[in-house]
């Protein structure tokens, strides 16, 4: 599929707002071994010591922050794992004979023995789907220097499942649209990206239900298209979404700037004073924050402060913060205490940028 | 019905706190005129000019606030009296022939031609049941001593409707029952009071629906029981109702104590940060808020200011303030910046004094 837009044809800012982070995955097997799901225990521990050194011999992978078998985790490091999408809930409830290695800036990481033998992955914060290619494609040609990969020239890549046959590659961005959201757009955007080949799911939930006003879109095929083709494809509905976004927020702020004003109001006071918030609120809290940085009303230096709440809020996050394992009402007040005190030094939202009549 | 419990066996504060307002009513009909509904308009205007003198006439009336015909108001106006509970709603839609005359102090009014010819009622803040019954008892007498009221040795006051007949009298009192409702047993008090004759209900909305966390009790039966004898058992009930809610209170304090500062909290915050609330929601947070001084959380002297918010939230009340006829939309933005700046002077409340873990 041919194309003419270009990541960098855009300006960094807009997109860095809307789309928070980028990814891209690669599915790798070993020629002539069975797939994971078919190993035997001392098969898959076998593979597992051939694979690790030849991924930790990656130059990326030189001092990496993690490289261990699955069993090595306890429960809580696992969840923080998922938590920070560098494995999967699968990979997780994965022991010995499965692993992980990852650099020291957590942008690489590969997984061994999940669904394939190998899973690479480069996520990075904001929009830089290109860079993320980059970085895995990379490592990727690396890997094949030294090991041997199950290839069929007709049709690509093998993989376990059929539907990452070809590529392997699944790439993905995730975008805050909280601004399709409250224009109640969201929806139809939704099923015309899908007829497009394109899958976009909320992060956690689906539809208007996606909390955080969080969405990811990524490819659906993997066979029968370049990397570069799909990619291109992507980029394209990525920039179209981002269009999309920016004018539902434009109208929101000229038709209803008291409903925006209303909205950004009640999570800050609601963040500021709960003694007791659930993670789905709190996804929905700070996506409203981020929409006022995004508008103004804050300064942008707290773009970063409110980002990282996203991930320190989540379960696991929060019980390794409170050093001990929480039940859910308890999480739920440790999660509240934990953004009040963040808030605390926040300014209220200045309102007055809105001009509300 | 015998009793051994008085108003003033128990400390006024309490009592106060949990009852908003104290109402005692007496239904009266001239002897041998057709009740209002069955008066031709002629007539209706002629009782009127009859009745307006006799009641202008009491000590208590000598400098009314407002003594008027029903068309001399405004629809706004009208609205306004029954938010201050002075007229019904179907008084409301009376015009000549139908007048309300209110003492200065807004506590006794007399609605002429309603249901009734007569509808005298005395309201006073916090509980004042007996005061009430007082004031409108000795207009009664005072009235009739000018006025032959169609009574019936057997029956008592005859009234326009049977459930009226007898005593004539509707006493009740306006409850803040916030520990029954957040504890949950808000339906099984009101299932057992109804249940012993009296009348319970929500006073916008039933059950644990009711807005505000504010209950109306009141008597059901009218004859064959004397005024003393209903208002006792009336105060009986009552009396328990302020225990029940108080113990609600305590064991809210002691075992669920996060979730009471939760509440607090968001509805200060809410309120503080809002730029659209509608008036139910404007009732749920401002019970709040009430329950945030009864615990202590919030100094005394806030009390009547915030009192003072549940009428001046209501529709006709913000129009009034705003001097113009505002949309469903536009009193939601009003109501929000009337709070808002109302609350910019209210501390957050003291949680601490909750004690929460």
């Amino acid at each position: 599929m041919a194309t003419t837009v270009k990541e960098q044809e855009l300006p960094a800012v807009p997109g860095d707002g809307i789309v928070m982070s980028s990814r891209v995955r690669l599915a790798r097997n070993i020629k002539d071994k069975p797939f994971p799901g078919w190993l035997k225990k001392n098969q898959r521990e076998e593979l597992f010591s051939l694979l690790q050194p030849a991924i930790k011999s990656l130059p990326e992978m030189s001092r990496p922050s993690i490289s261990s078998a699955m069993d090595s985790f306890s429960p809580l490091e696992k969840q923080m794992l998922v938590e920070q999408h560098l494995i999967s809930r699968e990979h997780a409830a994965k022991n010995s004979g499965s692993g992980l290695v990852v650099n020291a800036e957590k942008t690489l990481s590969v997984m061994i023995n999940e669904e394939d033998h190998l899973r690479l992955q480069a996520i990075l914060p904001g929009f830089q789907l290109e860079n993320a290619w980059k970085a895995v494609d990379t490592a990727d040609s690396e890997l094949e220097s030294s090991l041997n990969f199950a290839f069929s020239p007709s049709l690509g890549y093998l993989t376990a499942c059929p539907t990452n046959v070809g590529t392997g590659m699944r790439a993905s961005v995730m975008l805050h649209l909280p601004g399709l959201v409250l224009s109640e757009q969201i929806n139809q955007v939704i099923k015309s990206v899908n007829q497009i080949g394109l899958a976009v799911r909320g992060l956690y939930g689906e539809g208007t239900e996606a909390l955080g006003n969080l969405f990811q879109v990524s490819n659906q095929m993997t066979l029968g298209e370049s990397e570069r083709d799909i990619l291109n494809r992507l980029l394209k509905v990525i920039h179209h979404l981002i269009d999309h976004e920016q004018n539902a927020r434009q109208k929101l702020l000229q038709e209803k700037s008291r409903m925006v004003a209303d909205q950004l109001g009640r999570s800050y006071g609601i963040m500021l004073h709960s003694y007791s918030i659930s993670s789905k609120e709190a996804l929905n809290l700070l996506s409203l924050l981020i929409l006022g940085v995004d508008l103004g009303l804050w300064p942008n230096s707290l773009r970063t402060k409110i980002d990282d709440l996203f991930i320190h809020t989540q379960p696991a996050h929060l019980q390794k913060a409170a050093e001990k394992k929480l039940g859910a009402e308890e999480r739920d007040a440790f999660r509240a205490d934990l953004l009040r005190d963040k808030l605390k030094s926040i300014p209220a939202p200045n309102i007055k940028k809105l001009k509300i009549a």
